[in-house]
């Protein structure tokens, strides 16, 4: 079954390498197929960073996202752009602290998850800038669209050397706060 | 004008990387649009890397490449998959060392480059893993495809803090190698 992610922020959070692990995760250790996307456009200029991620176990014929199962917004900018697309059922994960949801601005259908990322990463790893790795712990446990461990493994591939530590814990912390959600 | 770019390799060279800056230094410095893609299938579970990037002053309608303009090759493997699709007249680049390319294998119509990218970037910086940097720079003062100005900045936005520099020269040793080739 087709599942399209759209990991949104602004640059320098990471939401391309975020994009690039969950895309590996997928198709190098749970044997699906995936394409992962950044479109720079005019928007892109603004600030806005967008990547997206269509998982299947069949071809992918069409490669971008076309209407998202997924949609992360890692900033109030990224919200106000993307916010809107999102298929009906799918599921919205935001930074708690950078992003204002209206109230009543999804209907019934969508599942709106509020998430300290950028909080989680500077209190409990000390760097704001593995709130990528949080967000993808979240997501991998809200979601399941991948497995945890396809995802450890692609991260330990993805991330600089010397690093893997700290991202491997941020991912876990991101997981396992969803267990107390 | 519609310009496609696929850059193949192993894994760990920093293919994706490699496709991330080019595809921010045509959009966020160069004013142009940029789609760059990752397509993962059965295939990249043989260790082979491809990176796609789509530029055009246009709005880009389809974002895969249909047939490269450019093509890299960092691997005989990567050589071996993707050698034969290039368009008429384009331009091969690969690693001179990892790369053999049997004699009279193109045609007079494509233009072959064979680059150190490895060797400059172990005996110049003394990195192998900048050789992803050496390449670019190769492949901007070959192709033109972005400004040489535009992708230092790319660089400067997407390698680890603290790296910058080395990246940096990495990247002029490359694009200063084609000025004597």
């Amino acid at each position: 079954m087709r599942k399209e992610v759209r990991i949104s922020g602004f640059g320098g959070q990471g939401v391309v390498l975020a994009g690039v692990i969950l895309g590996r995760s997928a198709a190098l250790y749970d044997g699906k197929n995936a394409v992962q996307t950044q479109s720079y456009g005019p928007e892109a200029r603004g600030g806005a960073s967008k990547s997206e991620v269509v998982i299947s176990e069949e071809e992918i014929d069409y490669p971008k996202v076309i209407k998202p199962d997924v949609l992360v917004c890692m900033s109030q900018q990224a919200f106000d752009k993307y916010g809107r697309d999102i298929k009906d059922e799918g599921t919205v994960i935001v930074d708690r602290d950078l992003v204002t949801v209206p109230e009543n601005f999804y209907n019934g259908n969508v599942k709106l998850y509020k998430i300290p990322f950028t909080d989680i990463a500077y209190k409990d790893i000390g760097l704001k800038i593995v709130a990528n790795m949080v967000m993808l712990g979240a997501l991998v446990r809200i979601t399941g669209v991948v497995s945890k461990e396809a995802m450890r493994k692609a991260i330990l591939d993805s991330v600089p050397k010397g690093t893997e530590k700290k991202n491997l814990i941020a991912f876990e912390k991101g997981y396992d706060y969803i267990n107390e959600y």
